[in-house]
């Protein structure tokens, strides 16, 4: 089956704003084992859409369209499918009276021009949207199904997720055999671990494909057209074999992971509190776990040292370590970490000194950074990060907290 | 003149990646008054790339192919626009020089695929890459002119900027009677702020269009047709009455500002010092400050208080304070910003508590944040911040920060 997605909107056509739902609807698509071939983007003008709408149809047998379903004169879409289509547009009562509620509960005057937003394709369903006022709609005609979505990220999201894809599934009766599972990993160029996961894999069924966030990759791993035993057995032995070769990058396997909140997990499974002496970093290892809802029972909180002053009053760490080696060595990063491990009576110390960059710091370049963690009754390990400055401020104190985080996630691994 | 840009690639039809390069280059062709109507994306099957491309050259007369230039069998792009063009493929012999010099360089084994990077069309000029290997190409062919692109996004940006645009507005001998000015804004939803702009603007000829970055909005005002000392006129008297209007929330007109950078740049100008103690936003103010190069100048270090108790040590927050108001209150937001001011003898101190979410605290729900302000030589100022719950955890953190660098950068603009 062919698949279109339309995107509409002024907005992304003079790129003001990034299309993040379209890589949304087919990212989703793809896990029913629908692949949108045709993805283009026009602006509100009703013409435009129509053009393409009437293109769709022509090649593909499942359309999306996408946003202007707003309460105003620019949001031309479902009036310009109708069109498309030769279908009339139909009042849902209901969805109508609801909008009426939300505005008087709100206070809020509502325009005239709101109750379009209650309006959807006649002989399609109204699609239901769980955070906004506009209807969604699905309607088939002929051999082509078109669907016709809201431009808001977070409605459109929602309403993909509650409302389009159970839909789908009943409508295409997509086939159950298609089985995946996500791997999370951090710290390796995603090139260079695909290439290593293709080679795994070898002639295996299993199909690997990647998914890059900041600092993490997301890979899933997928069989099609298997009994589920065997399909189970066989991610299983393909999950086995990656994880084995990639052990040191891999974090954790399933759904809505990411690194800081399994550090969390683990932190809190353990009953063990953290605190960390930050300098390049500034303050983002302890923002990053502080973005996890739960953070409080395993942190109190920490130190950004960025001076070298800082550095020994906050933290205690010596004036003839940092004259003796440097700010930029292990040695200071060791003080730190245990400096701020004993100033918060914590379990675990971590700390990160080193070059965001631009300019270079004690004649080290950009990306010499040196991290170390301090934990009671253990010897402190301090290492330096393989990182160099052509990866930019940013990326560079980036980085940084992800390979702590992931050092931290095997350090309390391993002592399971 | 008709525009289309064709983005081509598998990672971006898969939903695995967002197409950022198609809002940055419709972005940049604004500024040279090109539209985009026409976007398409197909990915890396050499037929569907030819096929997109034949239809631009139907439609359009300045046509763009995005992506696919790697020296892998994926990378479809060049020979598949060659052959839809009917034109041969050039080995430029310097860059096949610099391709080769630089793997020897970084000691890396080359693969007999690294020359059809060096690679571009017959009759067209190279595109210099000022960060990558891919060549870029721009050939005209008829009416229209196709430009071929690098989708790396870092290799596009600098290819894009530095070598298609001057080359653009050289061939295309794009008027300069267009005059754009950018201005920009934090603390009001969007679509507030460009209603109230466009009121104000009324029927001048100045246009005005908006830009969402996280936590802050950029307004591009522009005109065009008008000689060069009336435009400049005409923008000053409407940047003077927007800036009247919207003074709360502005914070600067000019290109690549950010409300961090300006108020490391403002502090700077002073010689001030600034400190913080951030609970809900675990360190996200410091670490915004240090994301600014240069901020070693103003910021010497400071606190995460995330627990009661560790208000208590680290900044002195009297424990009676914390019993009577609760961690929740202008009163404990006072002291952490006054005590982490005199812990570090800074001259600003500031200070950050209160409810991301998603569960209520003391009573108070998410979304219930106290900030303050301490400075040296005057009266602490503490309020509470407008946001609601329905924010959810990051976007009450962040905008928690943004609003507090908005209240700095006005209180040192006013020293002035």
């Amino acid at each position: 089956m062919e698949v279109e997605i339309i995107s509409v909107g002024n907005e992304l056509i003079l790129g003001q704003i990034v299309n993040t739902n379209v890589a949304y609807l087919a990212d989703q698509l793809r896990q029913i084992d629908l692949v949108a071939h045709y993805q283009t983007t026009v602006d509100d003008e009703p013409e435009r859409i129509i053009a393409a709408v009437r293109t769709a149809q022509k090649r593909a047998q499942l359309v999306f369209v996408c946003g202007g379903l707003g309460p105003t004169d620019d949001d031309q879409t479902m009036p310009s499918v109708a069109k498309a289509l030769g279908k009339e547009l139909v009042l849902d009562e209901d969805h109508w009276a609801t909008i009426q509620a939300n505005f008087e509960r709100r206070h809020v005057t509502m325009t005239p021009e709101n109750i379009r937003q209650a309006y959807y394709l006649a002989d399609g369903i109204a699609l239901a949207n769980p955070v906004g006022l506009a209807l969604g709609t699905m309607v088939t005609t002929g051999k082509v199904t078109t669907v016709v979505l809201p431009g808001p990220p977070s409605e459109f999201k929602a309403m993909v997720k509650q409302s389009l894809l159970p839909e789908l599934k009943k409508q295409f009766r997509v086939t159950n055999s298609i089985i995946t599972r996500n791997l999370h990993f951090v710290g390796q160029p995603e090139s260079l671990l695909m290439d290593e996961i293709t080679s795994t894999l070898g002639n295996s069924p299993v199909v690997a494909t990647s998914y890059v966030q900041p600092a993490e990759i997301q890979v899933r791993l997928k069989v099609s057209g298997m009994e589920a035993t065997v399909a189970k057995q066989t991610l299983d032995q393909a999950e086995a074999r990656i994880i084995a070769r990639e052990k040191q990058y891999y974090f954790g396997t399933g759904d809505g992971l990411n690194l800081a909140g399994e550090v969390v997990r683990l932190l809190r499974a353990k009953g063990y509190r953290i605190t960390a002496a930050e300098s390049l970093t500034g303050g983002l290892f302890q923002s990053t776990l502080c973005s996890v809802s739960g953070a409080s029972n395993v942190f109190n909180g920490g130190f950004v040292t960025y001076a070298a002053g800082a550095k020994e009053k906050l933290v205690g760490v010596p004036a003839t370590t940092i004259q003796k080696y440097g700010v930029v060595s292990a040695e200071t990063a060791t003080a730190m970490a245990e400096g701020a491990r004993q100033a918060m009576d914590a379990d675990l110390g971590v700390s990160f000194t080193g070059v965001a960059g631009p300019d270079a710091l004690e004649g080290h370049p950009a990306g010499t950074v040196f991290v170390a963690i301090a934990q009671k009754n253990y010897p402190t390990k301090a290492w330096q990060l393989k990182l160099t400055g052509l990866l930019g401020r940013q990326t560079i104190r980036n980085q940084s907290v992800a390979q702590v985080l992931l050092a931290l996630y095997h350090r309390l691994q391993a002592e399971n």
